[in-house]
């Protein structure tokens, strides 16, 4: 951490910063510039947050952050990529795997519809919710466990793990019970005692970006999981928030190649949460996948004009089915080799 | 609700479009305009939401609402403004009411301290934080239940009721044990389980908006709390996130008077989250109160240069008695009166 | 466009309304809901923004309009695509088309080393500017006419077309007779005085959006160029601004295929200046490629490391030609077939 | 600025980056940590932008500046506050200046009726656009030199000072013919020659920020015109583009206060523009004045329902009557004193 003093800081205010970050358990090392004297804190990284209370200080100007404040989560850390195995299902290796299947666990049928559908094209994992976070509370909530037991059943039929979510540190022990992958969504990317919960849990977890979260703060939301002992996670890039209107978020599709610099985690997109219409569900995918992504995850709905949830962004198993053969041929040629890019230019 | 049709949209496209409007329970009223048909939904708003899926219909361009989609939280479901009482304060009223204290709960003697300071000062109630949301697993996390005691003992001591945050919904009971006010943080604004639980609490809820929750959304989340049974509603404006870098949030001032004009319920401000940092919270108290909040939460901290949580925000005392006595100043002239602006230009 | 009514507007207001908007030209049409009263406003689009002033009327909840307002860049207007051609180079046609090149022009040595780089990599128009837009006053702003020299030199000698920038509107008559497409920069996207010179021009327009330009914005420009006689048009995608610092802007990889189905003018992407670093420029063109852009516009420079302007997003020779053979064998799978796809999901 | 080497660099590398920092005439100063080594870079500030470039070498994490990039608009250069003088009225003085008027000059009558309107209420200022900055090419786009000149017939009649605004470089002439201060919109905050030509003017420039402007680049296109010779700038908050849509913009009531401390220029703030609703203008009136701005910029118009311009933001006259009342009295509390806040908590 870099604490920089205003140009016209007094000497007395510069001695008074040097004595608190040495009281602050950190080493001073100041630096005399043409026009600003700059400290330099050197010391032990973990809670030098409270190095960032220097700014109430008379005579400081600001305090500057050196290094990233996740440790687990980073590529300093651990050498190679986390591979997240799901039954056979490697995410994060030279295979680019596809999840899929309808927004919300709506019935029976619905379901085996849906899941017999994106199997058949080609799909490894199965998406469905129990628990739907709805902005309304007058909206359809999912069908809670009775949509679990349905997506166990889809699970024996057709041999896909599921990914599902959980919304609440309560609730984690039940979808643990049943789901091969649990989802902690856009909106709990920040519900640090869910975030806990899913670190002492035994399933891989599959962790989206908020609207509203920078990559940074992405990874000390994955820094919990990893430092309550799980280190299955798998980043998911699906839309922010921007002034733009002409789609329902904006799909940040530079965060996968930025944070496979960072980190060492696998990264997935999903693109139909991101653009909210079906007919650019495709494309994305396609970008998603040249760009470098370890996965995808999409809205499959047998019937979409009928769904209780997202039908406009769903799509139908036809259009499923092209998606998968695009996908495949591009990611061919992206992965081949799977090596990491060397970082000289 | 309004389904616009595209410009070389069929007739059969349209017919359909009309059959599933009215299988939907909806009452169809079409309008030929020179360059698109618009079809308008008429019937009972609540689950209308369904109806965005008929942008995955052949020939529908997009789907429009008309209606805000939040009722209890609306002034057309209320007439006049809802007063919260918490003890002899009432928010929403005529005064403009002063909530301060700490960000995190410390210790006896930091908590005591800053209690007295604030009570002295003039604030009516006291704030501090017992469960802490951090954006790092290796930040203090708060005190727990022994942070929720001492602050009990401060209001003994001071009289100021408190308000304190629940972090998740196991966590209500124990708070609202011991707290006035319950507060939902910015990060939880989209917690639908904790809104539930919270709308069972037979104490009043500060809500805060999220980063990038939107006005309707917020009020979407008051909507969970008031449907949930729980009519003591403050709604909170903290700052949003947005391009600009050079303050912590921006303060999005307009917010209040915009909030004002949709709902029923009181209105009031935290500068100090929204800037970030101190020097800067006074002129912001005078906006906020000047744009016709009903309060402002601030922080304050006898030492703020060795505060465990945003001590970069934290005001000193003696500045904080300066602010009551200018903020008093302008809720004179702006409060004066109190009555709602009328709508005619 | 479409007038809703307050909840509680009187007959005498809707009345009002309604005399009003047949006095500026248009039919009223009343559609009464059951929590709202909603008037269509039928008749020529073209001016129609005056409407918008009806929120000042009493008893107006809010104007919405149905139509999108621009017509010349409309699909509806025009079937089929606009080709843009320069010299042998088609733009909006089957193949992706590399654009590359320093940011600036600085001397002679440097130009036509870069073009001969890109030329033997496999670009096909020649990029570099000579009049640069710098947010410092202090930074270089590059060569002026002597730098259009020295792009035409390179121009003869590698017999690559040019593209370089006119920042304002005197501007465009020296850059027009140099050039072979005339660009419009992100700041000048809203240049309207300059947007109607181009619009005069003989030569193309390559027209970036801004940082903080909607799409429906960044189509109105374009129709500012189109309606003053200029139909060669290209558009380009360069990064957005938004809350997120990790990278230099946000790269809306959904706005190309958002914009062609809006319009039928090319779109290109430019990933450099999205980005920021060299390094994640290759990932970025695999995804704007696979997304469906038509062409690339790409910085590079012999000895980035000495640039005088963006240094750290320009690629060196070798890896712009890494780049283009990735892009080939993308291009082949995505533009394959060329045809729209179709709108039925 | 500061060099932060990756944690893995090697020897060779760091000796690199300190031979080229010498190359380019600056000193290195190296700096061990226990997980970085950092390297300060001391010399002259302008220019060092090329030292970005650095982040194209092997070796090297990231670029840090240290100093802000502007200087003759830094409280830095210059103690005290720029006051702007038009005729008898001071901008940054111990007033706050009302300037009002129409959006745009559409009659000698409606500019006559508004101009005597706003002075009789109190205003000092009159604001009318002859020149119209317009998002679409079929909107009234001024009435040009004709409107200038009924500009300067207002004044002749009401004797207030008027403030218009110049599109381009080339109008520049024109304008500072007919009026008192010379605006640049907010679509051409980064017009740099523009700028430059303002620069050059004998009269105070009005700088409005855009609507995606950050602080530092409003103060570096100051900058611009205070290098190229006129030091009367006067600064102009006029709301952000965010993600929220319930107003036209996000008023960024906290530039005012972050702004007053950078730099010695006065700061305005136009709420119209921002807010975009003419009810919502007096509490953000209020709230501007209160947060410190030296002046405010208000729509009015004779008859809003009308007019050919941003009619929905428009006062009328009565309301813009009680909106210097108000203004007053909070402007007397405010502005009582005038002393800059004291720096320390």
């Amino acid at each position: 951490m870099i604490i920089v003093m205003k140009s016209k800081a007094e000497k007395r205010e510069l001695d008074n910063v040097i004595e608190w970050i040495k009281s602050a358990g950190y080493e001073p090392h100041v630096s005399q510039g043409v026009e600003r004297t700059i400290i330099g804190c050197i010391g032990d990284e973990r809670g030098k947050v409270v190095l960032m209370a220097a700014e109430n200080m008379p005579g400081v100007e600001k305090v500057m952050r050196i290094l990233q404040p996740y440790k687990l989560a980073s590529r300093e850390t651990k050498e190679g990529n986390t591979v997240v195995k799901v039954g056979d299902v490697e995410i994060g290796g030279p295979k680019c795997v596809i999840m899929a299947g309808p927004c919300a666990v709506e019935s029976e049928e619905q379901l085996m519809e849906a899941a017999r559908a994106v199997k058949e094209a080609g799909a490894s994992i199965l998406r469905g919710g129990a628990f739907k976070p709805r902005t309304s509370p007058y909206s359809f909530q999912g069908m809670g466990e009775e949509g679990l037991k349905l997506l166990a059943r889809a699970r024996e039929k057709t041999g896909l793990p599921i990914v599902t979510e959980a919304m609440s540190a309560p609730e984690v022990e039940l979808v643990e019970h049943y789901a091969d992958v649990i989802q902690v969504g856009a909106r709990n990317v920040q519900n640090f005692p869910l975030l806990k919960e899913v670190g002492q849990a035994k399933k891989p977890v599959l962790l989206k970006r908020g609207m509203m979260t920078t990559l940074e703060e992405l990874l000390m939301s994955a820094e919990y999981i990893l430092a309550s002992g799980n280190d299955q996670v798998i980043l998911c890039e699906r839309g922010i928030r921007t002034f733009e209107t002409s789609m329902r978020n904006t799909l940040d599709i530079s965060a996968v190649p930025v944070l496979k610099e960072k980190t060492h985690l696998p990264v997935i997109v999903d693109p139909s949460h991101a653009i909210g219409q079906w007919q650019f569900v495709l494309p994305l995918s396609r970008a998603a996948v040249a760009v470098g992504a370890d996965g995808l995850l999409i809205e499959v709905h047998p019937d979409p004009e009928h769904a209780l949830c997202d039908g406009a962004q769903s799509l139908k198993p036809e259009k499923f089915r092209n998606l998968v053969a695009e996908i495949e041929s591009i990611a061919k040629i992206v992965r081949r080799g799977y090596a990491k890019a060397d970082g000289a230019n």
